[in-house]
């Protein structure tokens, strides 16, 4: 048998302390399925003393994580830190400059720094893995880089943060407002430290600029993303979207056109029978459209001990069995730089506002939408105050340049109530 | 960069035309991706005239499959012609032989010779991959291999025929009986040359063979399983499952247990809001469950050109890279025998049957499923002629013995008016 497959692990939290009760507990599988050993050198945190549920006596203890990644007796780092900066940075850089492997689930790191590490690691003949980065424990980065790799990708789509979908099927199914929930998520410890990463889509935005770059060949480019997080979603826009057959997702969508890269992570329609709108609670799944293969859907737990622990373990397992890919499945060298189409697709848009009660009101609105070239689907007045009339549109397929423009001039009418409510509709 | 991957394909049917054309489409992609050109040294298939579609000039033609396996300028033979026996199985061995590794989307061969194969393959130390022989483009295998390596293995399930999912959903659909949606798939030519291949369970029971032996490490046992068709399901079974939210499926379930191996490919009634009861039409599904990572749900086409091309590209591309595997992921000799555990795990029951219309028809039932241990969840009588009274009953998880014994006694009370139907219930 191979010698052992040696890890230096840094970052001792939910995540970390999985990955070391696997080892631990399934190690006859592990060496069964990858014909060696895996064995863990020393570990890393920021507290020694913290009680993590598992025992550590009998690996090595550094305090810097730097040094960790550097250690003679480590073939490959494990960084289970997190933060796109600081240490975890330090160490992944170390570990690559010193010719070791690295798994890691940061997908802060990688959405910022994965071009530099990339091209680092293939200059020194390193592998770097980050199943774990993108949705928990389903394995799409495998699926797209390995499983589909005849495939040119068409689309890739995902609710890639259990949070945001938490909120907004409790605030469906409870009936709950968007701040009363968050409060609930806060109590519950759902959040992250800095909510905004959850609730504003930064999270899973870097979840995308991942899953983009491996499906387009294209470069990591965050900045390249639209983002738009689920605070402003009310519950009278879920309740009015699921009474037409919709359910209101923090959906990433990414395709590559003629003018660039048109990827966003934003709130969006999905039809309630779909795989997408059936998706409740703190479930990933993420879509993948190729010319071959039609669309795959994968689904599973994007987050939590078991689930993360178990996409690093498949990491290690294949780079104990020998697996090397190219970081972002093709050499760093030749992933194109890609800038922001702009505009995004045409698609249908729900637009929701509430009109001054006087006749004429709705015919002037959608002559508005016509003037830009806007046919609309359905329409439906509801509610109805004694001076305010509460209106849905549904348009046919129109670009949010368009819309924005007739949004502008609905304004000058002088019949809205309210500031217009649009939020795209995904054809999934 | 590394010289050409030379394939040998045998079998031009849709498949094997569908990997000529991706490889055709996508060598640029291709090579970007595993670092190596893929090409096609020659073919192989029963009839040279017939027009594919496909251009075919370029590649030299073997008559005889054997000989293509053992050219010299073959690395990988690629066998789609399909057949548990005969020139598949005469083809795979004699490349193996040859030192060549192998892609098939053959199910019938690997679920009856899989453990001769693996050994014979892993002997020669070559690689055997068969992406493509369960769940069409679901990338699966490597997900249960690969990705979730870290894992042991708790449950698989599937729906992996598309014939008898869409006939399943058809017949609710339209409302039409299962004779009629047959002729239709006939007429379409939705059906394998051998019908009961597809509706009789021994395609799906072939995939849920191979799954087994890379979830739980036992050698491949088709005899193990317990396969049932689609044949008797009625419209009336399917609406009254329905009516209670339940959708019936032909569904692959296994588990290990402590007598054996609990497989089985059967009809079951499953929750109408779960993933599995979602899925319509042809589309396939697989479920895996591991000890870490919960459950992961994979969905997408199970056949077809398109897809099943990709899976079998996709192990193409695999091998391009270099990846090299155990057959069923642990070495074959190391696979466990594993005998069928006779008892599959207690469930719920949905039982249908008609009663002689006469005081106390009801209550005799009800006794006859008590002496047994059998207690009721739910029971309903409806429809009602003046002679004869259908009834419903959904029990709690009791064992097929048992049941089988109630419905034993059953006919002993004298009140049955037809033989009753039990369709299991299965906990998704």
């Amino acid at each position: 048998m191979p010698s052992p497959l040696r890890l230096g692990i840094a970052g001792l939290g939910t995540v970390g302390a999985g990955v070391i009760k696997i080892i631990q507990r399934q190690s006859a599988l592990i060496t069964a399925r990858t014909g060696r050993e895996v064995t863990i050198s020393a570990v890393s945190a920021r507290s020694r003393d913290r009680d993590r549920g598992v025992r550590l006596n009998d690996y090595a203890w550094e305090d810097d994580p730097v040094t960790l990644a550097k250690r003679d007796d480590v073939d490959v780092f494990v960084e289970l830190m997190g933060g796109s900066d600081g240490p975890a940075k330090d160490a992944v850089e170390a570990a690559i400059a010193a010719g070791k492997d690295v798994v890691t689930a940061n997908k802060a790191l990688l959405a910022i720094h994965g071009q530099a590490i990339a091209e680092a690691a293939e200059s020194k003949g390193v592998s770097v893995r980050f199943e774990a980065a993108v949705a928990g424990g389903i394995p799409c980065i495998k699926a797209l880089t390995e499983g589909l790799a005849g495939n040119e990708i068409t689309r890739v789509m995902g609710v890639m943060n259990g949070t945001c979908n938490y909120i907004l099927t409790r605030m469906q199914s409870a009936g709950l407002d968007y701040q009363t929930v968050f409060a609930e998520c806060e109590e519950l410890g759902y959040l992250e430290a800095d909510p905004t990463l959850d609730v504003g889509g930064i999270d899973a935005g870097h979840k995308l600029a991942i899953l983009v770059a491996i499906a387009f060949g294209t470069q990591v480019n965050f900045d390249a993303l639209n983002i738009e997080g689920i605070e402003r979603i009310t519950t009278e826009d879920i309740e009015q979207a699921a009474d037409m057959g919709y359910r209101v997702k923090l959906l990433g969508v990414a395709q590559k056109t003629g003018r660039g890269l048109d990827a966003r992570m934003t709130p969006c329609l999905v039809p309630d029978k779909s795989p997408l709108g059936q998706l409740e609670g703190g479930t990933n799944m993420v879509v993948i459209e190729g010319d071959s293969v039609g669309q795959i859907v994968l689904r599973g737990a994007g987050a939590g001990e078991g689930p993360t622990a178990s996409a690093v373990m498949g990491d290690i397992c294949d780079l104990a069995r020998g697996l090397s890919l190219p970081v972002f499945g093709v050499p760093a060298t030749t992933l194109q730089s890609i800038e922001a189409a702009g505009v995004g697709a045409p698609a249908p848009w729900y637009l929701r506002m509430t009109l001054v009660d006087k006749p004429g009101a709705l015919a002037k609105i959608a002559a508005v939408l016509g003037d830009e070239g806007i046919s609309i689907d359905r329409m439906r007045q509801y509610g109805h105050t004694s001076t305010h009339a509460p209106v849905l549109i549904v348009t046919h397929k129109a670009a949010r340049p368009a819309l924005d423009q007739a949004i502008v001039a609905m304004h000058g009418t002088g019949v809205l109530a309210s500031e217009p409510v649009a939020i795209r509709i995904e054809e999934v």
